[in-house]
């Protein structure tokens, strides 16, 4: 099924406590349209980037079928940046810097071709963008929408006029607390749901992922990593994995949701294994069904 | 099977933002010992109280066929007393006080009736005591140690000498980092599991529970508490519940392990419903199958 994306694309900085990742193709349109492409097609990426976007990020977006006629280009230009750096407990990062550059007029624009696009996820922009997206689009089955401590506690009644048009809201564990002003994670989550959005997930790095629906609490358990290289880009990944996997099964159910929380689980392990996307670059669909069933064996009893 | 505990008996006095209770039933030999009676028998209990140990806690804990054998009285002495405040998030507390008392002296005695016993747990104590109860046992099953930061910090060589006896290690999150030095959870496990005992359960709160083994990483889900009314006691009615299941059963195969970690958990949920022991007192096997089940229905997929 067609699935519209809708984000950043950067390049990033990055340094670990296990090396450094100089102008990495990152951004989350990127991350998620790249774990969303080893599930379904087409993919539509809608996002902006300068004169300096290296034509080899292009061609690997091209060579994972990602349509780029939503791809705005400003020649004079330049692309988003980003630079992290993350500690010895990979929990904890600073920033080093974020220039927005064409990211800051970004305006999104969806190309008609787009506009039937019955799967729509919102990557972590501004609410206001988010809700002139949904303009755009004709009647989409399933909009999925991320967001932010920023726009959280910096735009909080344009958030919150955005959730009622949200199906699906993925945030992490300290978001949801800040969103509904509520330290207890599953009252927190059934406020939200309160909100608009009548899907919750909320992901809880390494303790994994929680999945809140009016019928079903459901909790995913993280893949047991030893090796993180890098967290960046983990949680969109997660999001391109989970509606990747709700767009090729066209089915919404509770149940087929739980296993697209562990698609979206099983894709971050695979991201987080690596710096920038490169964990992302050569899976199969073989090895991301032994990781779905290794999330089987991981939570068994 | 025959199950020995030893550990403190406590009179807790406790606030959270929902209630207060005073000189309230608690330490960790009774959370195990009662927890675990909803399973196995016989239980034998080894402590220390002092001559205002109420006659009342001595009643429960007879109601509930604990053997009371190897509980030393000390008539002119006092009975152990801690007191702590839980905030609004209950994941943090302040200690108001904690007084030793009876307990600074605690030597464990083993009755002769005691020295076979073949599941053994040794509560939180100085992990020099724990290894002079073990030399008073002969050829135990199974041996299950729990411990703290106090003693990780404070007595790290007793400490380690005691894991050599061990065959369970029951600990927090925090507790595991510190214990192996590395903030890795899993490296922290499979380092630990090399320090002597052969299972690692790694406590996580609201984040459930690992299982590791050298064959096995287990993942269990946390029960979705809309009301946690008071944390004290949590993490030893899990050890309770565990060693009451495998007492039971009488089985320490990784399968069975699973099955409890899922009844520690499920008795921890009970624990935390209510203030003190409340939660542990009118229980049924029913009641615990069915909080069981719940666990399965949270983590299936």
């Amino acid at each position: 099924m067609s699935l519209l994306v809708v984000g950043s694309l950067a390049l990033d900085t990055i340094e670990t406590p296990f090396g450094k990742a100089n102008e990495a193709l990152g951004g989350s349109a990127v991350y998620i349209s790249v774990a969303a492409s080893y599930f379904t097609a087409p993919i539509r990426l809608v996002g902006i980037v300068g004169g300096d976007f290296p034509q080899s990020a292009i061609d690997f977006l091209n060579d994972r079928s990602i349509d780029l006629e939503g791809l705005e280009r400003i020649p004079e230009g330049k692309t988003f940046r980003w630079s992290g750096k993350y500690h010895y407990d990979l929990n904890v990062r600073d920033t080093l810097f974020t220039q927005l550059n064409v990211f800051e007029k970004f305006d999104p624009k969806i190309p008609d071709s787009y506009r039937r696009s019955k799967y729509v996820v919102l990557g972590n922009i501004d609410p206001v963008l988010q809700r002139r997206v949904l303009e755009q689009i004709e009647k989409p089955r399933l909009v999925i929408g991320d967001t932010m401590n920023f726009w959280i506690e910096g735009k909080r009644n344009e958030l919150m006029e955005t959730l009622k048009f949200l199906n699906v809201l993925i945030i992490n564990d300290s978001e949801a607390r800040l969103l509904a002003h509520e330290p207890n994670l599953i009252r927190a989550a059934k406020k939200i749901i309160g909100f608009g959005p009548k899907i919750l997930i909320i992901k809880k790095g390494e303790h994994g992922a929680l999945l809140v629906t009016d019928n079903i609490i459901f909790s995913a358990p993280a893949y047991p990593m030893e090796n993180i290289y890098d967290p960046t880009g983990a949680g969109d990944t997660f999001a391109g994995g989970f509606i990747g996997w709700l767009a090729k099964s066209d089915d919404v159910s509770d149940e087929n949701l739980k296993k697209a929380v562990i698609y979206g689980s099983a894709m971050a392990s695979f991201c987080v294994e690596k710096f920038s996307i490169e964990g992302l670059k050569d899976l199969t669909y073989l090895k991301i069904q032994d990781r779905f069933r290794a999330f089987k064996d991981l939570s068994d009893f």
